[in-house]
């Protein structure tokens, strides 16, 4: 056999396997790849807690704690040993249709237990429409800034990406000259993230009318990541895309992930939000079916939890987790435009994150945002996520979804930061 | 824009998505898609229970059930709180290294946490290794029969498929002989189920030995599916094939669906047995991390309780299900003996499986093995997987992991399905 690659086994040895560019590439755009990287300068020596300003998951903090009815839920499906069993690829009858009816309350028209497909979260409803929307050539709209996970399956599954701004100095509202621009017959799909990550933003009902009218007309479906549906604290209530699916085919991608301060229990769902039938006509269901009947499940117990979950989760539970996002985004918002060096372009308004500007020209030493999150780590183990994770450089997403007293110290540690390391004026 | 596909949406508009004929081919080898035809067959008027002799899930017999143990150690990882959050791309440390520790028992060597992926059972495992495996022009050898997810995700990720032989002869051997044949420069991998699915059989140290001869000679890594690992009741003893890896890269695929039962819990792993390092040197394992990177991960509580269900399951337990699945083994071997139209070739001793050749010509009115299990689902409301779904016509895979009782009834059912289609003797 051929001499080469491998090694290590004693010499003249070739091995068949190699590997994959794609993985490694697609991997770049990972948000848990780069706050791996920045949590790893945080120095062992440091005697104060870290603080994660880095990704949306404050499930650890107490105050954020999934109500006991959630639990509850999960627990009694375990010990009924009824459902350590397989589940159909598409997901349990009982969460279809509890899904299909928790989604429709904000909805003109009612879902179907058959337009639902149960995912192991978000992350696993994005890899099944990604898969199957991938053919030679076609391209899709992303927005930028956006979510990387998007990026990376684009890059695996071998889809074109083009990207549309969303407008800091309109609210982050969707650039809708530029999808019109950027589309061709090529395109198969636009992505919208509303409540916004990274932005912050909650898009109108106008606005997203817009997007249904913009899509419709170049002949393309809108995947609407609600992930964060429902976290909403300002003016703008919380409108589904599926609202329009009228206008326009809608694939809904959503979870208990964020809502419920459980994005460990790994439970998410895609909704076919499309009332005439064209993603049934054109086949697109039976493909999103066909995906997941080769892939792995969320687990069949807490799909089993989930009409308790969706049914006995009371009120006053949401209610406190508004107030607190509301208060923490209060105290983040306030708390940068005291920093010199940052800029808030938009209160944020709903998620669990704000998008800031770095003004790099003021701060000495300091080459850019990726340098910024890394001496930051360091010098104050305040973990954030750099912009450029996100392709907009020189740009920080904060996320002010923890406990607000670590949120206040772990602003303070940010503002010392950039007072310490701010050029002198003259 | 022009007119054309979509439809259904007022006439003139043509949509830039598609059906994904990728997904469609690859969902065709599904084990749960073909059930799901047969199942339909089963008349709603039958008064009597359905016998499902179809997949490897006998969690909902009581007999079957998974030990309190392991309940308990689920219970207590969501009572904690502690595990709500995102886990690490690659599994948390905690289930990494109880799962490392837990396969090292069986091996000369110790595996380390960093060998050991978690996944969304051996579903995901498979998934991850296959989608990292792709390459323009890449082939890989499959067992005939083996298990369709195989194919299913080669057909998806354009993976070129070539089959080797097991010896109904040879009690389910390889035909090692055929697998030098089939490979060449493009061969990434071959894989071996064992124990084994769909046969029943259990490999010897000595012919692995060969295996792991004959991959090391070709260049070509072995991926060991042995989700059925330790479920053994013959004379062979269970060897990992890991045990080699010091003879030829193992990637071992596993899960404690099928040990404890539960395979609705959707843990699994991909085990890195390769003491020699030559799958860190070739960068396979990290395009493995950065594909699970992008990918879904099992629930994180499920995660938690995994080192307290791998130490607290008592030997009492396992001993129960080994002896459980010897009598119903016994019980089916005996009961097809009986049956004139179905052979019997090599007596099950592993797995929860019997692969039985169909005596097609001593049946009057039924074509082939798919007729013969969809008018079985009519008539007697039992259900096998066609030999076919497995590349095997007029074969058919019986599991016998079910309570004795039901499998008497479905085995007393399917003789007298029999002797009603048999052709009259002159």
């Amino acid at each position: 056999m051929e001499s080469g690659g491998g090694g290590g086994c004693g010499g003249a040895k070739r091995w068949g396997f190699r590997p994959n560019a794609a993985a490694a590439s697609a991997a770049t755009w990972s948000v848990r790849g780069t706050l791996n990287k920045i949590r790893a300068a945080v120095p062992a020596g440091d005697a104060r807690v870290a603080i994660p300003l880095g990704n949306g998951d404050p499930s650890l903090f107490a105050s954020f704690r999934t109500p006991a009815a959630a639990e509850d839920a999960v627990v009694a499906a375990v010990r009924s040993a009824q459902f350590n069993c397989y589940a159909p690829a598409v997901g349990i009858p009982s969460a279809r249709s509890a899904i299909a009816e928790y989604l429709s309350r904000d909805l003109p028209y009612k879902l179907s237990s058959d337009d639902i497909f149960v995912t192991g979260g978000c992350t696993q409803a994005v890899d099944a429409v990604f898969s199957i929307l991938a053919r030679p050539g076609v391209n899709i709209l992303l927005p930028m800034p956006g979510f990387p996970l998007y990026e990376a399956r684009s890059v695996f599954s071998g889809i074109d990406v083009r990207y549309f701004d969303l407008i800091p100095e309109k609210g982050w509202e969707i650039d809708l000259e530029a999808v019109e621009a950027l589309a061709d017959e090529n395109t198969a799909a636009m992505v919208i993230i509303n409540p916004n990550n990274p932005c912050g933003n909650v898009f109108t009902y106008q606005h997203l009318a817009k997007v249904a009218e913009t899509a419709s007309k170049l002949g393309i479906m809108v995947i609407a990541d609600e992930v964060y549906d429902h976290l909403v604290f300002g003016s703008n209530p919380f409108v589904p895309m599926g609202v329009f699916g009228e206008t326009v085919p809608v694939v809904t991608l959503g979870s208990i992930s964020k809502r419920w301060v459980v994005p460990g229990w790994r439970l998410g769902w895609v909704a076919i939000c499309d009332p005439k039938g064209i993603l049934r006509e054109t086949k697109v269901v039976d493909s999103i079916a066909s995906y997941l009947n080769i892939s792995t499940d969320p687990a069949t117990f807490i799909q089993g939890a989930i009409p308790h979950i969706l049914e006995n989760t009371k009120e006053d539970f949401f209610n406190k987790i508004i107030a607190l996002l509301r208060e923490t985004a209060d105290i983040c918002y306030n708390a940068i435009k005291e920093i010199e060096c940052i800029t808030c372009p938009h209160k944020p308004e709903g998620s669990m994150f704000v998008m800031v500007k770095l003004n790099i020209s003021c701060l000495e030493h300091i080459h850019d945002d990726v340098d910024f999150c890394k001496k930051l780590a360091e010098e104050e183990s305040v973990i954030i996520l750099p912009g450029s994770a996100l392709g907009m450089k020189n740009w920080l997403r904060i996320t002010f979804a923890i406990d607000p007293s670590s949120l206040v110290d772990g602003l303070g540690r940010l503002k010392s930061f950039c007072r310490r390391n701010a050029k002198l004026r003259n």
